[in-house]
Order: C-alpha cells, then structure tokens, then sequence
C-alpha cells in the first residue's frame, strides 16, 4: 500500500493521540488505551482500516489494536475511526517487529493478518509476516486459545505460510482455498480483497492456533 | 472410476499372477515380488495406471507397487504393465484399509496418491484417504525419510488433507495451489489430473513426511 507523502501526517496523527498510538505511549498497558475492558483483538498492517472498523461496528465488546507501519496509510484510519465514533478501536504506528515488546503486558485473543505484503523474494522471506520469526512473537502474546487468522490472495505467499505454520507446530482449524466460493456470512472483506476477487483471484483463508 | 463388469476379470488376474496379487501371496515378503532389489514406492488407487507405468520407466532402479480395490480397473493397469514390458511395476488388488498388514515386513519410502474418492459427506470422513486412520497405517510402513504424496483437483479434499495431515503432526515439505501454473518437469499427470485439468480445475499436491 504506497500513499503521497504527507508533510503533515505526524501532526495529524499527533493531534488524535486519543486514538492513534505514534510514540509507544500505551506499550505494555494496551488495556489502558480503551475506555472498557474487553478482549484484544489485534489486526497488523490494517491499511485504509475497511476491515477492523467493520469488525470493530459488529463486536462492541471487543477491543481491537490496529497497527500500521505507514504514517500516511495511518490518517486514512483515523479517519474512518473518527467517523465512525468507535471506541473499541484504537491504532498503534508501529513495526510488527516490535509486537511482543508492546504487548508483552496483555493478553491477545485473536490476530489478523490480511494481504500482508508477499515478499516474493526468498531473500526476503523472513519480512513475511508469516515467517518463524513472527510466529515466535505472535505465539508470546496470544493466549492459549488464541487464534492466528491469515487472508491473501498471494498463492505463493499461501503456499509458504501453510508451510511456514505446520512447520512451527501450529494446530490448523481451517483452511479455505476458495473463501468466496461460499463465502461465510461473518467475513469481512478487506479493500485488498475486494480488489483481488474482482480480478478472478481466489482468496485464500487459514485459521491456526499455537 | 466406474468399469463396467468383466464376468472374466478374476480369471484373467489369475492368470497374470506373475504381475498381480489377488490373494495377498506376497504379504508380509512384497520384496520377493520383484526380480531385483530397490527401494519400494506404492501407489494407492492406480486408476487405470499411467502414473505408475510412466513412473516406472523413469525411474527403473525403483520397485512400484500399485494397489487397486477394483478388479475391473485393475485389468487396464495390468494389460499396461503387459505392454510396456515393465519388470518394476507390480500390482496388488487391495483395500487400502489392509495396506499396513500387507507391508507389515517391508519398509516403503514413499505412498503416492493421486486424486483418491472425496468423500465429501462427513458421515464418511474415514473412508478419504488421507483420514487419521489411513494415516495410522501409513506411518508404520513409510521409512524415516518417507515422503507421502498426495494430488487433487478437490477443493473440499485438500482442505480436509491439510488439517488433517497437520493435526496427525506431518511435516509439510512441499505445497502447491496450482500445480500446473509452473508445473515441475517430473510432474506425470494422471488421467483424473488430464481430465479435470482440462476442465479448468485447479490442480493442488502436497508432499508431506512423518
Ligand atoms: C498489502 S497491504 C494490505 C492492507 C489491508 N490489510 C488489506 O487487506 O486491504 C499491507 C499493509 O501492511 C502494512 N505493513 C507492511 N509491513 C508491516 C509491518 N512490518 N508492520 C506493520 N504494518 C506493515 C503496509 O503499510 C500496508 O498498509
Ligand atoms: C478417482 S480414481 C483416481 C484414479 C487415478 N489415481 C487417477 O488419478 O487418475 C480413485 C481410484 O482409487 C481406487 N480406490 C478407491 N478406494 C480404494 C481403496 N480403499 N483401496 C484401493 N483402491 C481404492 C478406485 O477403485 C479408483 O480406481
């Protein structure tokens, strides 16, 4: 996801601290950030934020962590966060290298990865989100019946993932090869999933637990 | 795979008993049945045997055996092992559910199967080849190194085979969503694989150990 740079971007995001974490402020005490208790769910690399504001509108007893890397991706959530008046979202500017650092306080129950970038190169395989040393820190902040749940439409990143996965001991709950071939009725859809299936490509879901 | 019924079928198995097995005369001794010595690779379900008969030319140095439950099938596996005047091929008309017993003395280093019956009601879930139980068998026949392989252009089937290969705790070592969109060279497509290729299916293969 590229976006024109914006000179003001930081100011923007600044400003709505309320929502977005840029400094790492609530590192170690995510539950802070949110006006009610509730289970954390956590989404990484949200992009334009489609996903975990939908998400967030249908599960009100639920807090959902977005993090994003890009500054100028991050306004266009807060936007929508804005807009919409959710208080079970909040944002966090941060590398999803640094996820068990801020969340080595809470307990997550469920992480969602949609889209994440392929990384096609095998040079830059452990810049997959699904690569083994991601896992290792998803599996410090999940708790025991947390879920890892993974869309794409990148088979090769699929393929490697499902490898990835199995290969760290995971226990697989699902796997779907066609997910819009009967689409369940609870999936949201992802502005880079709307894109894809409008192309003809299969969308691929994977629902794994440590 | 449907044949119609050859009144003739039992008869002429007999009389090919240098080729196949109808009564499990080489249970528990599956080497004898070769007249020389090699590492032995099994096909389950050969259909009307290319795979294995094209397998079989490759690679001479390999003892293959093709299991068949259906005696009317097997007829075409044998007149194709006639032909081709193959001495590596031998064939065993077998239900798979007794593959352990008739391998119990042999160690087998690798299973292939290639577009086994879905199954899809899941009130017959233990009769897909790939179920827990089928998997059972296979772990006690398959050397250290062993490899199963599996393919198929079902959608349900490859989703069940991958949870379940992962839930019994196989290692994956290789995974392909679209087997054809870069097919390996060593690739031998099947006449299930020519068939529903053709059709537009997408053709999916996972290699896999204990
Ligand atoms: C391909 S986009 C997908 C966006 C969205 N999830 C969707 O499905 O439409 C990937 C997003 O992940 C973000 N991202 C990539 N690597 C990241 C990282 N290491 N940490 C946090 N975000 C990252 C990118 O900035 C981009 O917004
Ligand atoms: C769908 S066909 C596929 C044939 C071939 N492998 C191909 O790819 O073209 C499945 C084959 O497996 C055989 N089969 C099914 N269940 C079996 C079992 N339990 N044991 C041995 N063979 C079986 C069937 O008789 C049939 O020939």
């Amino acid at each position: 996801m590229r976006m024109r740079n914006k000179p003001w971007a930081m100011d923007f995001l600044q400003e709505n601290n309320s929502i977005v974490d840029i400094d790492s402020t609530y590192s170690g005490r995510v539950g802070a950030f949110f006006p009610d208790t509730g289970p954390l769910h956590v989404e990484v690399g949200t992009g334009m934020g489609t996903f975990i504001t939908e998400l967030a509108k249908k599960y009100p007893d639920i807090n959902f962590v977005g993090i994003e890397l890009d500054k100028n991706v991050m306004i266009r959530v807060v936007e929508k966060v804005l807009e919409s008046g959710l208080l079970n979202v909040r944002l966090v500017l941060l590398d999803a290298n640094a996820i068990d650092a801020y969340f080595r306080n809470d307990k997550v129950s469920r992480i969602y990865l949609n889209f994440s970038d392929p990384w096609p190169k095998s040079r830059h395989e452990k810049r997959r989100l699904t690569s083994r040393s991601f896992l290792e820190k998803y599996s410090t902040i999940l708790d025991e019946e947390g879920l890892l749940q993974f869309k794409t439409d990148n088979r090769g990143l699929f393929e490697f993932s499902l490898i990835s996965l199995n290969s760290y001991g995971m226990d697989f709950h699902e796997v779907k090869l066609d997910l819009h071939a009967d689409e369940p009725e609870d999936n949201i859809r992802t502005e880079y999933e709307e894109k894809f299936s409008a192309k003809g490509n299969k969308i691929y879901r994977i629902r794994a637990s440590f």
